[in-house]
């Protein structure tokens, strides 16, 4: 079952979520969104790879280290990355004031930020707030919070799942934000998913971080990565069946493909709405020798300035192509390659196919979605990268931020 | 001395150049260049490190292993890659009649070809064209052969340096194409360079390539790296000096100083000619605690999209630098990160330092040319890389190219 955003009601067992407008540095929108679970419930984390990182990773990265969870808090406006010791203690903060309205330890909470980068949460509009938002949590919240969380994204981004594991009806609801960067520093991607599953903490944690690098990390906009990257997955075990313990058993697998459509279709979305986006574009290699080759090659491919370029120009610019292949540090013989936009092949053994085939591929450009695939014909190993073009809206977006 | 391009002669004992209009592809302007040397030069080369590697580039990798060149044939319009067998073929004919008529071995020439993929290079053009371009080159054409190699540069690039060594006057002399991608695919890195200096090819070949490392590996545009990128070197010995065979004699650190200045000045003035370049920024990076770690820190902020578009907006946007630092893969802690535009510190300790610096900043911005600096406080070491903004023309350039 696809979650579309007006069909399904949107809710998981035993969790509520909400949004207020905390004026923290929007004004007249939603920016704050709490998401409370009424039971402890197994918490997993994956944070950015950035060196530097923001205070609120710090802090959910310790208290991930209990396992459990009873509330996640987000605010949008303000990062409060690069803040040192004085924006650690301002999410500290934060989390012991939701942990005193929601009724659980402060370790209990998670948090995370969006926004500007250097300057520190400001405290008074979240303790402002936090009371209401507490009280106004229901249980068909997500929405409101998909869209609390957004910065630079022009729709809110939602994805639910409904399985069966042992006759149990098992949800798992997942929101995010995106990538956008129509704000600059507001980079981040943000991503939180709840599931009313039974499973353990070491399976949770595990089938997160597996599930991640085939979803969130099969993205790109810019090939830039945020200080803030996170993603929270909470399962509160409510549903009947026996608990989760080994992600190889029917249940782990049926949940495991669950988790990953939530993942894949809220990363999907965020690169369709990516800042100044015309085009969402799947890159694909296949007949690599191994899978990390398949990966960098596409992700090489799909993060070049000229490929983005062309694909906002619906140019079938195959050159680039392999011309962004050829620099990926990846084993292949350019003379053995094959090349499609769509289902349209333009280069054969490495060498061109002929103009009436870039005619039509130039049709298949004119598309907002379409696919782009290499064929190494050096082995069986395959995976896809998601990307978007690079428009002259990217640039006007990155470029007058802040005027 | 310093090579400004209405200044000096440019020339070097021993060495002629010219160009035509060939029409190989554009119409009306030069577009074929011939270097040669009154003798067998001891010859160095450097290649782009693209799997991809265009027919050119394979023929003269081969007639490197030789270590002596007589003439040197560039053309633009068409670059001859991804053409296979038949690239070849074409590349090895046109070897062959340069040859003969500059009366010499078809191993004795090298070949560069800079536009458009996928297409072969035709032969009719350059096969009449030939006599009379060999019949015009003269001691003082180098300006015309920067300019007949030129694609999307708006300004031929061409740099010589002056040395004593063993009281003989040696001239380096150099010249260059850009990066430019100013129409795509043609965004390759071509420069020659000669010099009347009298040394072994094994101490050529070494200088070149550490220089190499030193001024073109320290630009970038975009971070897309060309199928064509070609350096070569050629020394036609006819100073009167000691040949040189130790780069560390007082001879060998002369001229490599020469080298680097021709090297590094012609890389900085690809990057200011950069497709839609609005500012020219060097990234420096101090404090590193290995050289490596400070060029790939450097790199990696001179690369990043939203770094680039926030310089073509002016925008002194401080955290996109620290983001893009905190994701090269480098150690460093970000709590004792010093930052500075020009000599204007906006980071202190990982802190902003306040708005007061960050309008002084802006002032540094406006400028054509400025520096970033980032001092990590880990080390000694420090490298910079060249970089210029990513403006809307460069958009409206890469897209639009084939229309």
């Amino acid at each position: 079952m696809n979650g579309d955003a007006d069909e399904l009601e949107f809710s998981v067992p035993g969790f509520m979520a909400g949004a207020t407008a905390a004026g923290i540095r929007y004004q007249g929108r939603p920016d704050l969104a709490l998401m409370v679970s009424e039971v402890p419930a197994t918490a997993a984390g994956v944070f950015t790879t950035n060196r530097v990182k923001a205070a609120p990773v710090l802090l959910s990265r310790s208290h991930l280290a209990h396992s459990t969870a009873r509330a996640i808090l987000v605010n949008s406006g303000i990062a409060n990355a690069c803040t040192g010791e004085p924006g650690l203690e301002r999410a500290r903060l934060t989390a012991r004031m939701t942990a005193e309205a929601v009724g659980c330890r402060a370790e209990e909470v998670l948090v995370a930020s969006t926004g500007i980068i250097g300057m520190p949460l400001p405290l008074e509009p979240l303790a402002g707030s936090l009371p209401t938002l507490v009280a106004q949590v229901r249980a068909d919240g997500w929405l409101d919070a998909a869209r609390a969380i957004m910065t630079t994204d022009t729709v809110p981004k939602i994805q639910m799942e409904r399985i069966r594991i042992e006759n149990s009806s098992v949800t798992v609801l997942g929101i995010a934000k995106g990538a956008g960067m129509i704000c600059p520093d507001m980079a981040t991607l943000l991503s939180f998913v709840v599931t009313d599953a039974a499973i353990t903490s070491g399976a949770l944690q595990t089938v997160v971080r597996e599930e991640t690098l085939r979803s969130f990390n099969r993205i790109t906009i810019d090939g830039d990565t945020s200080t803030n990257d996170t993603l929270f997955v909470l399962a509160n075990g409510l549903a009947a069946h026996t608990p989760i313990e080994s992600l190889t058993s029917p249940a782990g697998e049926v949940f495991r493909q669950a988790l990953r459509k939530v993942l894949l279709n809220l990363a999907k979305k965020i690169v369709a709405d990516g800042e100044g986006a015309t085009k969402f574009v799947e890159i694909r290699v296949v007949g690599a020798s191994r899978q990390i080759e398949a990966v960098r090659g596409a992700r090489t491919v799909a993060n070049s300035p000229l490929v983005k370029t062309a694909l906002f120009g619906e140019d079938a610019n195959w050159g680039r192509v392999l011309a962004a292949l050829g620099r990926a540090g990846i084993d292949f013989d350019p003379n053995r390659v094959q090349l499609y936009f769509g289902d349209v092949k333009l280069v054969e053994n490495g060498l061109f196919v002929g103009e009436q085939a870039e005619k039509k591929a130039s049709e298949i450009m004119s598309r907002s979605a379409f696919s782009i695939t290499v064929d190494l014909r050096q082995g069986d190993a395959e995976e896809s990268v998601y990307t978007c073009d690079l428009s002259l809206d990217y640039v006007k977006i990155n470029a007058d931020y802040r005027s």
